[in-house]
Formats: structure tokens, sequence, C-alpha cells
């Protein structure tokens, strides 16, 4: 018999919601696409259904602690107000919570990843439109989403043999078959995630550079192919950030054992390295919401 | 009778040392340049020379708490050793603390500006060369020296009369010349400056994105043109973060009085503004340093 909650991660492409128990192992998770296209009030009722399957299927080993839900863009935690999120067009204005409760009929606990939204720094001042209205941002080069439209411009340019045939025999062509590409030697699939790999470790340099922080972790759908990207992310890193260049433990950057490199005494080691619980950190987050007495 | 301390702000282009008195009321300050081709002997001899002169004129007004030395770059504040330094070439692998303090014949307090080095992150991916080892920094356009090398190359393209002419009559020809143009209409002047705060936007941008903080503060030599390059700044700013443009006060950004316009209850405000003590904040800070109980 063991105490539970359930975590909701809100995104532009996934909603996947998870039943954790409270000493963090995962019960049960339930992935849906978000389908954007058919408005808030059917993802919101596609959330609020699989809440409620969780809940029904758990409860016999377990008490419901409570809900929380990650959201996405600029959201006024107090009241529950979602302002503008550029991942749910549409969405503007919208009292996100008080629509979930009332489906639900009890209390969530919102959340939102737009402190720390480290995939809107600009890598590419006049680069790819983001629908935040910047240019050129992070997410726009290095997410399982940009990986896919990279991979689309190849196929439309001509020049992606491997691509076109993985695209045209998968109606579901995602980052995963582009990934499989590159670790078997496609040119053009490992171009792709040299590309998301350099945009990284631009953006990573930044905050080497204007934060000095001992360790980063990457995380989100597209760390799943950390073997492809995280090279270029090295690469890149070594050669715009000093503070990494004399920071970094050779060992770990490279992927050569685990012991440190480093000199004793001398300046913090930065640390970069993919999040354990790769894509799901943001779901995890949410399901613990409940447990550490947020509101 | 006030007991007072020593602050140094070792720069790649100004070295600055400044008398504060226990209150933070600034004594004197002596600025002289940073003669970085005469080699490090040099630097050290003008900096402790600064330093005694200082002590002996106010040691009768009160007493001398101690001296705190701001150096830029990689350094180990345990051992005092500077590893490298992109504004003092020359210096890597120097003892920095133990040759003042051999220099003084008594102890100083190190600190260094590398930990939020906002000036290296990178706005221009295939920009201009930074002795940092990247391309593109911040400051090699938003920066006193970047002024001046922008109003030379204008000036050899030559597109810049009024600059050419100021150059010519001025052999400290310095940012504050191209400013003053700049606030008279030249255009060349004024797109220079626009060239810095769009660079500025940039940078800030990607720290609001990333770290969404109340507020940030702008300082450093540049500071003081805050009228000529901080509209192009808010411009950038409102384009490339939405965060930025949901919260910012209205009023201050734009520069319309003083009251804030942001709904009650609303998300967390955003605050850009220029630092009160403009360049000399690196100086105030290193002079605190005795009277804090660092060490």
């Amino acid at each position: 018999m063991s105490n539970f909650s359930i975590g909701v991660d809100l995104g532009g492409t996934n909603l996947r919601i998870a039943a954790v128990d409270e000493h963090g192992q995962l019960l049960e998770k339930i992935t849906l696409g978000t389908k954007v296209a058919r408005g808030k009030d059917h993802v919101i009722h596609e959330m609020t259904g699989a809440i409620r399957q969780l809940a029904a299927k758990h409860e016999n080993a377990g008490a419901l602690q409570g809900m929380g839900v990650g959201v996405p863009g600029i959201i006024d935690l107090k009241t529950g107000m979602l302002r503008e999120s550029p991942n749910l067009p549409g969405w503007a204005n919208t009292n996100v919570r008080a629509e979930i409760e009332e489906r639900l009929g009890t209390r969530v606990i919102l959340e939102n990843g737009m402190a720390g939204e480290f995939g809107h720094i600009t890598v590419e001042p006049e680069g790819v439109p983001c629908p935040c209205g910047n240019r050129g941002c992070l997410e726009q080069y290095a997410s399982a989403t940009a990986v896919v439209r990279m991979a689309r411009e190849a196929i439309n340019s001509g020049r992606a043999g491997a691509l076109e045939r993985a695209a045209s025999s998968d109606p579901e062509f995602s980052a995963k078959a582009v990934y499989n590409l590159a670790i078997q030697g496609d040119q053009e699939a490992k171009r792709i995630f040299g590309r998301a790999g350099r945009a990284l470790g631009i953006g990573m340099a930044d905050l080497v550079n204007a934060l000095n922080l001992p360790m980063y972790v990457v995380g989100g759908g597209v760390s799943s192919a950390w073997e492809a990207f995280s090279p270029f992310i090295f690469e890149e890193l070594r050669q715009r950030s000093m503070v990494y260049a004399a920071t970094a433990p050779a060992s770990l950057t490279d992927g050569h054992g685990a012991s440190a490199q480093v000199e004793p005494g001398g300046p913090t080691k930065t640390i970069i390295t993919r999040a354990l619980l790769g894509s799901d950190a943001g779901l995890y987050g949410a399901a613990r919401l409940p447990m550490t007495g947020n509101s």
C-alpha cells in the first residue's frame, strides 16, 4: 500500500500523464499526442480522461495525494491564468487550472516551464522564426520537432535518399527514425544531429559563460539521442567557453571513464550531462508537486 | 575619523584604484590605462604604487581595513593563481595575489568577474573573434572598446565623415566622442550605438528567457551612453522575449515616468535598468571586500 500522485506534462507535441508513488516509482504512464489543432477543449478533455483512468486504476493500491500539471507558457500561478504560450496556439488567456478543476471536480497544482526556458535562447539571430516571436531560438534546432523539420527540409531539397525512404515507409516518421539513420552512419542524418548539437553548444556556452554553474543537465525528448549530438555540444563549448575549456573534467566530457582529470584545488569543475530521467523529468516533477506541499 | 578600504578594478582597458570609506563613500579614485603591452610587472607596479599612494594619503583620516582586487579571467581564488584571462594577454599562470602581496608586504583579497561573464554570451555565432576564443561575444559589440573599434571600421570604410574628423582632431578618440556625435544626430555614430544596443538586447533576451529574474542591471563603461543605445535593447527584447513583452513595466522600459503599468496579481515584472554606479560598480565591489569578512 503506497500513496501516489498524478503528474501531467502538457507539451506542444506530447501530452503525458503518469501515476507515481510516494517513493518516486512510476506506476503507469500514458503518452498521447497533443492534438493542438483540435482545440484546447479537446486537449483538456483527453488530459482529464487519462487522469481519471489512472486515478481509478491505482486507487486500490493507495491514496491519491493530488495532481500536478506542468503547462508551458506565461502563466500566473496564483490565478491559474495562461496568458500566452508559444507551444499552445489558441490557448492565450485561458484559465487552465479552472478548466481542469471544473472537469475533475477537484483541486490541481499548476507549474510551468517558462522560467528556465533555455529553449528560447537565441543561437542564430536571423535564424528560423519561432512561435514565441523570436528568431533562431535554440529549440528551433535542438528538439525532436526541429530534427524532424530539418529532416523534411533535407528530403525536400532532394539530397537525403535514406531519410526520404524512411519517411515514405513510416507514416509516423519521427526524430527516432532520423537518430537510427545517424547511428548507422547516414551523412544527412548525422549532419542534422550535428546542427542540433552545435546549437545546444552555443546555448550552453552562454550559460557557462554567464552563470558558471557546476552542472548542466540536458533533458527533453531529444536527449534520448545523446550519442548522436553530444560530441558537437562539447566541440562548440570548448571553442566558445574559455571557462568550460578550463574547468571541464576531460573524462566526463569525452566519455572516457568515470574519474575526473582536474587538478586538486583548481577552479570548480563544469559538468554537462544528460538527464537520467530523459524526457520524463518534467513529468516526474509535475507528479512530485502534490507531495511537496506546493500550492 | 572613518575607517576605509582600497578597491582595485583591473580591466583590460582601465586600471582603477579607489579609497572608499566604511559607509561606501568614495574618498578618492585613481584611473590609469592598463598598459597591457608593457607587461604584467609594469601593470602590477603601477597598481601597487597607486594603492600605496592612496593608503598614505588617507591614513590620517582613519584605519585602512584592507584591500580588494578584482581580476578578470579564470582564477583559483584559494591559491590566487590566474589561469588565463582573455583581457590580460601574457598573464596566464601568474599568481596575481602573491605578486601583489609581495610588493605591498601585506595581504590582499582577490575577486573575479568570470562567474557572471555576461560579456561572453554569443550574440553572433560567426561574428567578430574574441580574445576568449569564441566568436561574436556580446562584448565585441556592446562595450566601450567595441564602440571605438566599430567607429574605426566605419572611418576606414570612408562612410563616416564626422567620426573621421573627430578621430583626427582627438588623439584620445574614445567611445565618449562617438556618443557625443550620436546624441547630435550623426547617422554613423547612431548606427554604432544601435548595433551595441541590439547586441545587448539579444544577450538580455537570453537571460530573461532562460532565467526570468525580476531585475537586470546594465553596468560597465558603456552604460554611460545609456540614452544612445537603450532604446535598441528594449526593441530587441520585445521581439525576442515573450516573457519580457508580457512582463515589462511599460513606464520603466520606455522611460515614461516612474509608476509601473502592470496589472496587480500578474506575472512577476521584468525590470531592465542602468547601474547607478555606472562603470564604478566593480570598483566599489572590490573596495567592499575587506569590509565583509571575505578572504
